[in-house]
């Protein structure tokens, strides 16, 4: 039941078409970001590149991505996991995920692929200009949300709907505003409900270790409905 | 010396006037960010009022806060801090603070207020829906992000140049989309060039818990430049 619910599967990059309802391409609400753009930089083209050939020999898999969700998963979603008395209260009706929800090029540029039978999700990322903190590095809540995207997809990857529970992060170096990084991240443990993700953030030469970090997602569970 | 880099007053919202140098105003990039707007819910501009009338009180002020930095702080900070050598990579054009980088309602909307004397900074802030990570609920990124801009204003208060070393967040509850909620943040200890900050983040009206969390911040050196 848990790996019916096509939100999870939009929010989290699956491909249309694995969800349980099968959709007309007129209701496609946007295209998939998770493709090369003009504003993509030469390393994060020959990244793409590289796991695409290793896409072809079958072990991983890219992850398309969509800035929403169809109102019809949404609801899926909502009716299977979100309290009723809360719902009267969510304007979905603007709702993008956070980090597709800049224009290409100034925000977060990503592409995540999987290797499920490894349980490890490997994601690459260029900060734009719109992500600064210090003037002229990448924001560390920039930094933070890529991680959580990135562990949460490998998460979800092996348990299906989760949310967030810890994230720890160690801020090793600052990251430059614009450059490319490289971000892999490995399902550690399971216990329950519970999915333990750990990852890190390097340079694409993988000489500066910029970021290491550990998550803690909490499986969602349709009797403890979100309040 | 490290107080007097307009570059970080303007990145952590302090008011223009209080760096070292004074600019004209026709040389103002854009407009301060933390004052109310149409997409304000009623509860965001109760609480601004509250502290508005504590201001007037004298042991709070509120903290302004812009999207771009003026390009002489800039070219300040990057003097004081960063390698010359990384320099000629950082294209600075179209640079924004991220927190700072949606259309009014959309993203971030926040207010600071500090407490020098208690060592506190408050944040009242309201995730917009282009911050949505499960539909209908605030983006853990974004909430770590809000919680990084609060907990590294309250050591820049305390300590000048600072950048994150370590963010640990224990999420609590779901928040939901386009809800206000109250960051309390308090500098906790400093240990040399290290200053240790803690927050929680809850409701309005202080019954929920949403989440809570310790950031680690290092006060930046002239000597040891950002590379």
């Amino acid at each position: 039941m848990l790996r019916s619910c096509a939100a999870r599967f939009r929010a989290l990059g699956a491909p249309r078409g694995s969800a349980r309802r099968s959709f007309a391409s007129e209701n496609v609400p946007d295209r998939d970001h998770a493709l090369p753009n003009f504003s993509w930089h030469k390393d994060l083209r020959l990244l793409f590149d590289q796991f695409m050939k290793k896409c072809e020999a079958g072990s991983w898999k890219r992850l398309p991505s969509y800035k929403r969700s169809l109102p019809e998963t949404v609801q899926d979603f909502q009716t299977l996991y979100v309290d009723p008395k809360l719902l009267k209260k969510q304007p979905i009706s603007q709702a993008q995920l956070f980090t597709r929800s800049f224009e290409d090029g100034l925000g977060f540029e990503y592409v995540m692929f999987c290797n499920d039978a490894e349980k490890r999700v490997v994601c690459f990322f260029q900060g734009g200009p719109h992500l600064q903190g210090t003037p002229g590095f990448t924001h560390g809540g920039a930094i933070a949300s890529i991680i959580d995207v990135t562990t949460g997809t490998c998460a979800f990857r092996a348990g299906g709907a989760v949310m967030t529970a810890n994230l720890n992060i160690n801020y090793k170096r600052p990251i430059p505003l614009c450059s490319v990084v490289v971000i892999k991240s490995q399902l550690d443990k399971v216990e329950g409900r519970k999915f333990f993700v750990s990852c890190n953030v390097r340079s694409v030469d993988d000489e500066t270790l910029y970021s290491e970090a550990t998550s803690l997602f909490i499986m969602l569970d349709p009797n403890k409905k979100l309040t």
